[in-house]
């Protein structure tokens, strides 16, 4: 994929919206415990209804390597039924990886071979060798870190030098040196929503991936003022509000009008800045 | 296990080596490539030649996700096989995981309860909360990333502020408050044994996993010098000079000989400091 396809992804659905896949086996609605694979068959369901409303999915690894080599497996699914039921669906691996060379090596493989997410999260703390090889994948993204949404981003990302860098800025300044719009995105979340401006002026072109409304409390509205740009620029991503908006039958209902609700949002952020 | 229980196994064995099992099925010998699971035959017939050298073994992730549920296998079975047959190995998960706290609390689940590692490293951008659900788990331990070996270090970790703190030792100053000696370590690359002194300072008591000696050209003597506390207080890593020190039936005897060479070394070091 590139910014341009994902932009007229978003145009057409009238949506940015990423719905983030934190399955846990012990939130599920119990009639799913009888399937082979329960977790899988939760993600089929919420993907079928909520494919409609949302540009982008992004599985969050912890909540698949909690079960071992059987919550592995349920990735792959359900990896695997995006691509093929929704192949226009931007593919993310909340993965925050990031190792020496070869093994970032190694963990570009997982991703974007052997599971053919689009794009994958990674940390940026280990610097230029541990991101690289991920962006020597043709039509791949990574999504480095920039400000998170949890409270202690405050601990080391606000870090100052001398000439007023902030830690995040300075991380933003040098990696988006080492690939271009189309292959970098930057994880910004929606708590911080007052530092996109200065993020903007940094970045201007590139898309971010933003956390952190619905259970964590940051507002659709104020990113998308703060945060948008000429080709949306914005990947708004809900989980626990959206996956278990329901926890019983209807939780495939529930979860299609939390869906439905946020697209509406969205749809008039992107009316109000003219790109529909 | 404790501090105390770590250093009395270095005594005994002489040694604070750690191998790491950054094991590639397209490296193995082809003569495993015919097992079920060739990667675990590997590790395994590696594991009993080395044990005796060595108090700690550090599978690296990557090498094993790569291979998707197949690999994520063959990594359960590693470290069962290592729980079961050597208890009082130090068993590490070099995952370098962080992500918000519910997130953090799902890996921590992973490594800890599903697949009974001692220790996991962790990566310190997204600051306390994503470290904090880590340090709950009784006799375990977070090994935060500090300084790492490989080149890409020198883009953030040396950030420096107005009164002159790098970020890494900013890192080390307000996350060893998080936890103790007993649950937290830290990831020192052999390579940057000049600053050993300085974290020393900071933290006289705390375990360092050192990666970087063997392929990454660190010495070891350089970090025993400046790196060895009371306690030993260091674990020094090597792995591919070791599992790939031979290829072909051998291997085992290869490997087997660069540890007792390893060993040898960490013994005059422990002699030197009079901790034998």
């Amino acid at each position: 994929m590139d910014n341009a396809i994902l932009f007229s992804n978003i145009r057409r659905k009238k949506s940015y919206l990423c719905v983030g896949l934190d399955s846990s086996i012990e939130k599920i609605p119990k009639h799913l415990l009888d399937f082979d694979h329960p977790v899988f068959e939760f993600n089929k369901q919420i993907i079928d209804v909520t494919a409609s409303y949302a540009v982008a999915y992004k599985p969050n690894l912890a909540f698949y390597e909690c079960r071992g080599s059987a919550g592995w497996k349920e990735l792959e699914l359900t990896a695997k039924y995006i691509k093929t039921h929704y192949p226009d669906q931007f593919l993310i691996a909340d993965a925050k990886r990031g190792d020496i060379g070869n093994t970032s090596e190694m963990y570009a493989k997982a991703f974007f071979e052997t599971l053919n997410f689009d794009a994958i999260t990674v940390a940026p703390y280990m610097g230029e060798d541990s991101v690289k090889p991920f962006l020597s994948f043709k039509g791949k993204y990574v999504v480095i870190l920039a400000l998170t949404s949890n409270p202690g981003a405050a601990d080391f990302q606000y870090f100052r030098s001398c000439d007023d860098t902030l830690l995040f800025t300075e991380i933003i300044r040098k990696s988006k040196e080492w690939g271009t719009p189309d292959n970098i995105m930057y994880v910004v979340g929606a708590t911080k929503a007052s530092m996109l401006t200065i993020i903007r002026e940094l970045i201007p072109d590139h898309f971010l991936l933003v956390p952190g409304i619905g259970a964590q409390g940051g507002s659709l509205e104020e990113v998308a003022v703060h945060g948008m740009n000429k080709q949306c620029g914005l990947l708004i991503n809900a989980s626990r509000s959206i996956i278990y908006a329901g926890n019983g039958l209807d939780f495939t209902e529930k979860a299609a009008e939390e869906c439905r609700s946020l697209q509406q949002q969205m749809e008039k952020s992107l009316s109000k800045s003219h790109l529909l």
